[in-house]
């Protein structure tokens, strides 16, 4: 095998077979392919206009390159763990079809900035599909927000009811967060589409190559300043990951709910089935299992951005063979990721939302609590006696095992002789939310501005 | 204790006093007293533009707080742990201090709002000053690179030499990873300068108030879109300590080069006395402690990263308590980076670098055999064939404990009739370098550019 | 500063005074002030055993030890930066109180074994207190269970009630994880206690010195086998946060128990005051915060176990100054360890169960569901058979909004002619729980034996 | 394919297809068929001794699914994702051999508690395979240990020369290491091997089943103690990876060694071919990429078990599905793991080292210093006195650019009277070496004993 290797000259004794299978990354980067491919094109298509290749020498690689694509497609091609990497095999392949041309297109490039350039390639476009689904997401969610304007639930603060909130708001709470997991995506992406081609090894080349030209035509934004750098920075896939894993911890948070709600004691959600599942033994079960499966994966995304942050500490400069694990960790966390995008729209959008459970809910609360130390308030009293008045008016309806807002205007007054009849319309829950008018509030108005916001927006970014 | 606790109307019993201990925050979050009182006092100005207060009384708040301010500056002020955190124990002294009238602060804002206020203005002002040390660092890496512009060390991959850089462009890496971190920070800050207030517990607020005028005051960017987002997120704590652990790997990787490189075996450089130690049983030894407890430092920070991933993985909305727990690991994260860009920066200008140990490393390595392969390929062979030549000169050289230079030109005509007698100018180390000129290669002109390049960022950056 | 210290000689140059905040460890490491003395002590008697010291002078060092730690317990020693760390801050006290046989006590040790030697020492006593405040929960979980006995609640799998089960068995649940942490602890223990005193720096001493002793008097189990080894590992600490993360994940699922069921939906706890607090603007509320605060601080016991094991990834042999990063993480999780096992036990102590609303929520669940198959699997119906003719009977008592024990025998044979008269007390949850009583199970005589076995295993554990 | 389901009975509604992918695990838990059979058949076993099931019925049943086991191990077995997991696929297979005989083995079994039987014999097994693998690399150690016991290296601190060792002594730290995590996953083990049949879904059986006969069939150590957290328990796979991680971390520190030692400024190790491979630019250069990519797989354990730390936070009882994430996490731990050390001891047994380059650094670094300082302590200096003597010695001797031994007798007796002409013989290396012969010094016969140490526990260990 080692004759084989490109590197073989100088060995003389073969790699064990253990290290063999230990070493080979075309298991996985395999999944390069594409980009492999189209970088190669582009620098052929750059060696032509420097006088490296003739035109038609570029026409036949980028023509070779074009068959070896087709034939991994068409499920064709063979890979052979002996030549390593992604790239290896299809260098070889290429050679194999259009003959000893194929080694040209070496020229001024080296493995390093070769497999730099397929992976910052990789990546950005996963990222773009990642803001693809986050927009997708955020769509759903507006529309059920659209949905439900009226429908009002506790909301929680220590998980304990607070206040009322409109349905709508809440999920629109999680539009911000995804909103702002697609705008660090998009700030990434700046680090991401930086071309390292021509930091060859890790010194540079002597050609009089152009970078710039390769990088529009890869859509990349910048090109690489300092070779040595270009080879050793994998700071893009930290980052990427992170934001995978900011994406996951939102998403955790809506599965918590879904879970918790989806328990009859909630009873705020009915579950869809395709994304449930039953028990094998307690056949009146519908479990929540695509919301569990997420937040546990969430484990699995951390985990992958814990690992590369443990692969790149200490490490001398420049390319060591440990970044070759970069690779598995960005591939599993763009899986996780994606599905769980995808399966979340799809699960949100069949999710059945019960109202009148939300409802007995808010009655049960006190949640007007706060309108009526609001009420003191505006008629002058200094904001914390008005809650202290407030604390023990909840304490005596409580021990009465009665609403706020069933008490008697006599037994309100023995609390503070401000308290007006006008209180029980203050006291009402509707009311409460339609006061939360001002922008990012859950009153109606800023909610209908919320959704449109949203929308003008996913017009913009989609 | 528990009858002063802003909260305590409707408790019977106190609080457990391991409870106390467990739960206060003032110990910790007092370092955001600046931010509180800056928060305050444009909340002040805000409540007299809308007609909460009169300007007189929001003077006599604003003047209040400014006795606060100057009392704990002057190291007088008692905090007390039964007030909880740093915004109760503020108010309470400001309510001492000018009566009752401090109670209407707290018109439309509630300590949820507050605190994130008051975090996310903190969090600004920290990751502002990474800034600028980070610039200070890259203005020291520039003006070291300045000096060794000359000075030529085997540039590794694998930690094997490879071909032979300049000192000055194996340095200008590092200000690469250096300058992607303060773009990094920059990109995070949008997402940091929010505001928050008037999102009250959760709901948003009743009263008319302006939080944008309050926001201008603060220097924030963007005023919060939804309450229940603008009390639940921390993001923004997750992001900053993210771009303070990759700055830790980048700080990790300079540290392991220093440290091998004060090996007698290296030799590259010596260590400055005010950052090396001695041992207390071996008196010959210098020790690199500074990196080394840099090092060590970056698990430091990673590990806040990663408690802060668990922290919020799971959180049902919005506020819960646990999220007290988002300010230590940020205030060590913060520690940490601060000293370490400081210490890294004294360290580097201090650094004595050993050119004559770095050559002589350069000359033992065949770090030339990537120009005999270049030269061959220039003349018409397949890089591959080249590249196979000159693996078979490089085992011949070293069988016989020479350098390629040292062959003979009828020794190396035995391995391919295309070599010439010019072959010697090009094995030369320094012709090597000054060969890669292209942006962002090791060549003289590159780097100069390189360094120009910086400076001009430094001059806008800063 | 610099002349004060104990490797000054062959500097000519101070510490910079940025490098002299950044590299003491006294404002932390004095914790292990009684562990270094207790050290010395034992060092010193075994020095004189050896014939390296007079027993006078033993006598005189021992007694000068007593005097440091009294002036440390009184509060008035003077911790010194400028000596670095706990070691030379003592030593040099010592010296200055008995003279310069105070620097005697440095033969045959090195600051490297001597900061391991007090370092496990340190963790040996902690880990020790965590086996006790384990012992103290898994008492008061032990005795609310067996208040419990009788009360029912829905057993949960997704989340979703599934099966009757008792009170004491669910807390007793909790217990098997506090004793597998404290038996975890006691493997971990013998992995702390051993000695490394006669490592000196690394390549061990060369005086005939008698480690055996030294271990046996400060109750180690073992005496180091490798020097360069004992002065290089740090695996004891790894293993000790590990086990404290495995604690805190334990007390992060009781937390989110008594989070969930405190909020009304719910409404199975009742929170003591002592251990819960109130909202600024909500008076109505009742917060879980010590569950809240206890879930929120495991992520920053695993981040402390992340940061240790970035530490020392990657570290060539044997102490590099990285490893001073060791200590705080361990104190951290420490503390928080300690002070959560303290405030779970007090909790659990006086949390009040409302067993009324656990019943409601068992009769709501078709928790007897699997009685039903089993049941039909006990008169011989294959047991998948039998799972699918309960799932339609539970789908027709749903659709009518009637429990499955609120069928009449003629709706239930339509189902299935196996049905009988019997089925009711099959039936009934009470009888559904008795049924279990293998051990292990739900059962009452399970759960008593549970009961007693842990009380057993208390006596003999404590 | 809903229908196919086992749970199907009362869902209209089809799983989602994303659905149908993203929870599937038999593309991963495949892994377990053996230990889901071994489980199944000793289930029977147990069924008929209790009398649930004929013997001719388990005989039946076991056969059935030997026949199972042969077809999966033939490649015959056709795996079905609509089946979902290891089990249902299993259990199906053998429904189709043997008719609905397959259905009775469902008896007093749950999944729950299957797939915890079956996951714990898997790690168990796994984890003995780690011990052997340990205990075969420790024996490779100790053989190279031996081959090099007269071989001396610089003993580094601070990753600086500090006193010479032998290179056994430093291969025999590793040795302790390893040995302590084989006795680690001893201690995990006796966690692992609890037998959790008969937990079944939660709540215990109510059938008479004998589950110590189930687990003594099975070398399980313990039966389980509570049902319910018999099914929630992922304690004993956290145990699993951190040991692992512990393992991993150990082997980057040999491969930050050989790495470094194989740079040609140190030239301590020539690497064996095997495990090496070449540039595909450089063609003299030879990378230690085995030892690189191992440091680099250190984060993803590392990774894996900071995954499974987030995905059991907060988890309330019992079992969830989130915990199905718990398999792959340690399926890729244990292939990392396994092959690492199976590298390692390759590797290992084939480097080889440079004895006179390890020499050479010896006499470069004043290796002797701590001895020259002992020498003088042992003359009645105290020990800090000859300590600042020796230091000026040293600087003396660096100035003139000698060794100390080169100086001559006045030289050194211009720094203390007390030196005589038999410091010559205590200033040389292997006397040095030699003199540190107590129990875990570097002296020869201490590592004499330490390797019979070895090979005594080896023999009684393997």
């Amino acid at each position: 095998m080692a004759d084989k290797k490109m590197w073989g000259g100088r060995f003389s004794g073969g790699t064990a077979a253990s290290m063999e299978a230990y070493s080979e990354s075309v298991s996985f980067d395999w999944r390069l392919y594409a980009e492999d491919i189209l970088g190669s094109q582009a620098h052929a298509r750059m060696l032509a206009r420097q006088g490296f290749l003739t035109d038609d020498e570029a026409v036949r690689i980028c023509d070779g390159l074009d068959a070896v694509r087709a034939e991994i497609e068409a499920g064709e091609f063979v890979w052979k763990t002996g030549h390593e990497d992604v790239h290896m095999n299809i260098e070889s392949r290429l050679t194999e079809l259009i003959g000893p041309l194929g080694g040209k297109l070496h020229t001024a490039r080296s493995r390093n900035d070769q497999v730099a350039l397929d992976f910052r390639l990789h990546v950005a476009a996963r990222l773009a599909a990642w803001q693809e689904r986050l927009a997708a997401l955020i769509k759903v969610y507006a529309d059920r927000a659209d949905e439900h304007r009226d429908t009002l639930l506790p909301g929680c603060t220590h998980f304990q009811p607070a206040q009322p909130v409109s349905l709508a708001h809440h999920l629109l709470a999680y539009c911000q967060m995804f909103r702002r997991d697609h705008e660090r995506l998009a700030d990434c992406l700046k680090r991401v589409r930086v071309m390292p081609l021509g930091a060859a090894a890790l010194a540079g080349t002597t050609h009089p190559v152009d970078p710039a030209f390769v990088a529009q035509q890869l859509g990349m934004e910048a090109v690489f300043a300092n070779s040595m750098d270009a080879v050793a920075d994998r700071d893009f896939v930290l980052e990427a990951v992170f934001a995978g894993s900011v994406v996951m911890t939102h998403l955790s948070r809506m599965c918590e709910e879904i879970i918790i709600w989806a328990n009859p004691n909630f009873g705020y959600v009915r579950l869809p089935d395709g994304y449930s599942t039953g028990s094998s033994i307690m056949p009146q079960k519908k479990n929540p299992d695509s919301c569990e499966i997420m937040r546990g994966k969430t484990g699995r995304v951390v985990g992958s951005l814990m690992g590369l942050l443990v692969l790149v500490k200490g490490l001398p400069m420049t390319y060591n063979r440990d970044m070759q694990e970069d690779k598995e960790p960005f591939f599993d966390a763009d899986r996780t990721v994606t599905a769980s995008l995808e399966i979340m729209a799809g699960l949100l959008r069949e999710l059945e939302f019960v109202p009148e459970r939300m409802l007995a809910a808010v009655e049960r609360g006190f949640l007007n609590a706060t309108e009526l130390a609001d009420y003191l308030a505006a008629r002058g009293l200094p904001f914390r006696e008005a809650h202290h008045i407030t604390g023990a008016a909840v304490g005596y309806a409580e021990s009465k095992g009665v609403r706020l807002e069933d008490l008697s205007l006599d037994e309100m007054r023995r609390f503070s002789a401000l308290i007006d009849e006008d209180v029980y319309g203050v006291l009402d829950y509707r009311a409460a939310v339609r006061r939360r008018n001002m922008p990012g509030g859950t009153g109606p108005q800023s909610v209908a501005g919320q959704i449109t916001a949203l929308r003008t927006w996913l017009g913009s970014a989609g």
